[in-house]
């Protein structure tokens, strides 16, 4: 059975144990919680109407924005019947392995990263392979790993969940050439773009075309519950991909597509990363008096923390943590094989007070450990 | 391949084409032009706000009213726990089948059905078999078509596309039964329930509870674009449902979830109802003048038309008719194998003085054939 070997996304358990407490302290949410941009409220406002299914592959209009947005931020051009909005990244993961990858064929995946990849993988009968990556491989992935595995295709993500960290361009191209080399698929989850704080995240777009880029607007743009992703796919397989897009979702939810029209707004965009940015500062500083912390995360909204001094059980620990103090956090074990029982993931998603009370907490507890 | 055999949803590419001629008229579309209740379009303007992820399995009120009508409607009791908020009735086929179906199995399908029934069963890798129906056996599947084929899993739905049949009491019964005792999983598509113009449509649910039951909110709700449907999972199956829908969707629309909560407005959907019941009187007597329709539709919003008087090959005919008079319907082939070429799928979801400009067209370029 497909389900026999899926791993529950336990940050979902976490986020509904946590809730049973008034008081609880959140360094489990994967999301924003700040709102999208005022524009976005605005536009939706006046498009409430809208209740009908639009193209499969979603609004030609919000396509053309994205196509500039790539256009701009990259320098790529990108056409926008390659373009296909989808009910999250979610959809898109689903796209993406369906157009790389047969029954039985092997996913490469960096060890840690996002949980629900290797699920998708799971429900289509596609075998996830962990590729570890460490501090002494800034966390990228290289060619010498991927190479004689007989991996169809891998899947990274740049900033990375959880480790924050980005790929450097010279890492990135070279890891796209050495996939090319071996016919492997390259796919590319961008979703933390825009959320980095000091070097620039690269799109796998600048390096190659016939490759597949994810991204959506549930991070940087602030609308995780609008349920809007995209994916760009090459051109020799548009075709494929408009069939798969018409069957497995008719198409994106509409609301959320003409919110998305006002989503591109840089002086709110700009807001959000430096929330971030001073939040990443903060916590980074706070947990490294408890946690070793291998390296300062450069984007996306998490810390990879090795508590390894205090258990060797993140899932236990993590359980521990928010039954007596009340601070939710997830376990490693949801990310990776490797290390996943000496690491847990903090999310800096909360303002710094609400951060700094948890932090309080954790100070008080682990002192008496 | 997973996606060889992939057969484009016809239907999309057709609404495509007929967009670009101004005074087309719409036989094709599959969602209908009535908005939603008032009630929530009022409810969505107060809850604009709501820009979070909800539980995987949607807000707990909203499954609350669900499980209400399923006490009110059909008189069966359904834990709220079981019921599961899915990026429209899309979502929920893909659960469904993951869940009851490995690779290689065989999922049963009528023969004709809704053409995304047999692809989201490809990209899982799951065989779709087609299993004809027809007018002598009142478009339903019987014990008897069933056995000794191998077949782990059959999907049904009642009211039909596109032939518009309810089955009766006894014959859904039967067909339960028969499945149960052949350990073949039985999947009930119930998304026209409430379009029905004459008698009752049965759920699954009043004859067994260890079955699948998916519904939405995009026909007799009339919310296409908010993209929510549901599945109801048998008790045993809620942990693997769990993950599925963590992993594959994160969780459903946010603001379609709100706008939900005020979709059981009764009063508006009796107006919806006789709405479309005033269509297919007209649209079943008109078109009878033409094409040889076996039965007169008892739900949905669909006519099945045999077109054989004039053409063998439905997608052809189509192409004509949107051609020479731009009336765009469904040629048959998107939905079946045995008679699909000599059938066309007519929706009646558009208003009684646009399909009257239809027929018009229709009676004379007919005439000269």
């Amino acid at each position: 059975m497909r389900c026999k070997d899926l791993t529950p996304f336990m940050v979902m358990d976490i986020v509904r144990d946590a809730s049973k407490y008034e008081d609880a302290i959140h360094f489990e949410i994967g999301q924003p919680d700040l709102p999208p941009s005022p524009k976005v409220l605005k536009t939706l406002e006046k498009n409430l109407n809208k209740a009908a299914y639009t193209q499969s592959k979603g609004l030609e209009e919000l396509r053309g924005k994205i196509a500039k947005h790539y256009e701009k931020e990259y320098g790529v051009s990108v056409d926008t019947s390659q373009i296909f909005l989808t009910p999250g990244t979610s959809g898109a993961f689903i796209m993406a392995y369906a157009l790389t990858l047969s029954s039985g064929d092997i996913l490469g995946l960096s060890d840690p990263s996002y949980p629900c990849y290797k699920n998708v993988a799971r429900v289509l009968d596609i075998e996830p392979l962990f590729l570890p990556i460490s501090k002494e491989s800034s966390y990228e992935l290289r060619k010498e790993d991927i190479k004689g595995k007989n991996i169809k295709a891998i899947q990274i993500s740049s900033p990375a969940n959880p480790t924050g960290n980005i790929y450097g361009k010279n890492g990135l191209k070279e890891l796209i050439k050495g996939c090319k080399e071996e016919g492997i698929s390259f796919i590319s989850d961008e979703l933390y773009h825009g959320l980095t704080y000091e070097k620039r995240a690269h799109s796998a777009l600048e390096f190659d075309d016939e490759l597949y880029v994810i991204n959506g607007f549930s991070k940087y743009f602030c609308m995780p519950g609008f349920r809007l992703g995209w994916i760009i796919v090459p051109k020799q397989k548009l075709k494929e991909a408009e069939i798969l897009a018409q069957n497995l979702f008719i198409c994106p939810p509409t609301l959320s597509q003409y919110a998305a029209l006002e989503a591109f707004d840089e002086e709110y965009l700009s807001f959000v990363r430096d929330t971030f940015r001073k939040r990443r500062d903060y916590l980074f500083e706070a947990l490294s008096e408890f946690f070793t912390i291998d390296a300062k995360p450069e984007g996306a909204f998490y810390l990879w923390a090795d508590i390894s001094k205090y258990s060797n059980d993140s899932a236990l620990f993590a359980k521990e943590l928010l039954e007596k103090i009340h601070v939710a956090a997830t376990p490693g074990v949801d990310f990776g094989i490797k290390d996943g029982k000496k690491y847990m993931r903090f999310a800096y998603t909360k303002e710094i007070s609400h951060m700094r009370e948890g932090v309080d907490r954790l100070r008080q507890y682990l002192s008496l450990k």
